[in-house]
């Protein structure tokens, strides 16, 4: 962590972050970091030096030698279902320090429980989800929601300086334990992907005549339907209260189905 | 009908509005035919003679006397459930002459074919649906879609008249037959008020890290469950095409579990 030069009031530590997993909203949250004057590399599946380089981000083709880079913050922005696997991947024992890894994937227990696992004991754990994506906070991120657990934190001054990336934007900063993000997640994300995903499924489309709700509705889904097939299934998979909240759905359709149908057999 | 002494540009000439079902809905329309200068007087199953006497509307509590009005339009609000025993109860003969009759029911066919059925052959028969109601047009009616059909009109003067209400208001007119309105209204409002039910059954509620979508779906539920239940299973009830859309939904929903639990078996 080096000590900025930048005039800026706000951010006074400037740190060196390396992502794993450049996609889409890996790309979303650098060009902010990289604004604010972090020196950002990045390294993924997909080769992504093109872009890296407009971006004024180093990429790294091999995960080695993105590892022997002096980062201050790993940062993992793979899909869920890939996390355990590239986490395999990493050659942890390469680096030269414990470092902070920190990572914004939309479910909170399993990363959590899957880095514990997978990091040495001195290494500090932020698990972190900012509830926006590159559409719902492209016109910035002020107020948006930017919900945290300091898991396993030694090193506050790295932590701090982390987390006032996001602070800096202007997020509502939300400090929340991992389950209760997952407990509320499920009913409230999961449940509107899921809404988003039936209703594309339906092949809805604006009409003439169009009232408001549906408007917003039809806004949604083509709003959600971008984020990945694995993003969304993901928040199921890896978020032990989905399934729930899946059945408490289908449980409500019949719900109101059966009081539809009520009303037609009282008007025969 | 009357020349209107009003300097307004685009009103010439004031209609005598006589409206049978005074609730929420109709009170909403009264207030803007009365500031455009129209005459109006109502009739209801409920006593409304306080209210309407504060918005300049003469209440009948006696459908009789109602009748014996002068009106140039008689225009039905009552619920879609009520609308056929509602219309036996008026007695139509007491019309002195042949008269619009109009209504803004959510669903079209239904009141089209009861009306053909009441009414006298030289009655003119114009159905419509504004797409918006107390909260969507809250702050006014501007490009807000209104929807007619002109079922059978020979006295186009008064028709227009009536229509140019909505015009004045700044409403998209749209002309369109009741079948596919039906058909429209079937995949968008009653989808968007059946998904807005179904979250309402879940008690969904906000919480402090909403994402956008998520609180797009709060709103669209505080929204629409303030209509009335007779409301949206008149819409499920009289639009012979809302049964199958509740199980394209179904059907849907079910599609979307199916993949999310093909991603579990292939994540095992
Ligand atoms: N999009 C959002 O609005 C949003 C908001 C908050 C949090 N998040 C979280 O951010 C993360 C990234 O989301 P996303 O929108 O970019 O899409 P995503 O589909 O969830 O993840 C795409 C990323 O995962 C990598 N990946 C996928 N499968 C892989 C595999 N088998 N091996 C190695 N890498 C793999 C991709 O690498 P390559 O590109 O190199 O192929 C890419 O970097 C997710 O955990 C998501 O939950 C997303
Ligand atoms: N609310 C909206 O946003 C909206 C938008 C467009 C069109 N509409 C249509 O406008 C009409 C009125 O809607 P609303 O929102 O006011 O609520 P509603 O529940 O659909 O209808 C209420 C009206 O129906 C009357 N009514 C109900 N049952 C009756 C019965 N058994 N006998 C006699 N009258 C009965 C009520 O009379 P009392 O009040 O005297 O009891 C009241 O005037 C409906 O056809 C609706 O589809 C509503």
């Amino acid at each position: 962590m080096s000590s900025s030069n930048s005039s800026s009031s706000s951010s006074t530590e400037t740190l060196s972050i390396g992502i794993i997993g450049f996609g889409t909203f890996a790309q979303f949250l650098a060009k902010r970091m990289v604004n604010q004057g972090h020196t950002v590399s990045a390294t993924s599946r997909s080769d992504y030096s093109h872009l890296s380089s407009q971006l004024g981000i180093k990429f790294f083709r091999e995960m080695e030698n993105f590892m022997d880079e002096d980062h201050d913050v790993i940062l993992i922005c793979t899909s869920i279902l890939s996390l355990s696997e590239v986490l395999k991947s990493v050659p942890i024992h390469r680096l030269k320090k414990p470092t902070l890894f920190s990572e914004v994937l939309s479910v909170k227990e399993h990363p959590k429980e899957v880095l514990l696992q997978s990091l040495p004991e001195d290494f500090d754990v932020l698990c972190t989800h900012p509830m926006f994506g590159p559409v719902s906070g492209k016109n910035g991120w002020k107020d948006l929601p930017f919900v945290y657990d300091k898991v396993r934190i030694r090193n506050e001054d790295i932590c701090s300086s982390f987390l006032r990336i996001f602070q800096n934007e202007g997020c509502r900063m939300v400090e929340m334990s991992c389950e209760e993000h997952d407990k509320l997640a499920a009913r409230s994300q999961f449940l509107t992907h899921t809404v988003a995903r039936v209703l594309s499924e339906m092949e809805i489309e604006s009409t003439t005549m169009d009232t408001k709700g549906f408007q917003n509705l039809v806004q949604l889904k083509d709003t959600l339907v971008t984020d990945s097939f694995d993003l969304y299934s993901g928040l199921f998979v890896h978020n032990r209260f989905a399934k729930q909240e899946l059945k408490n759905l289908e449980v409500a359709l019949e719900t109101v189905k059966q009081k539809l149908l009520t009303t037609v057999d009282g008007t025969l």
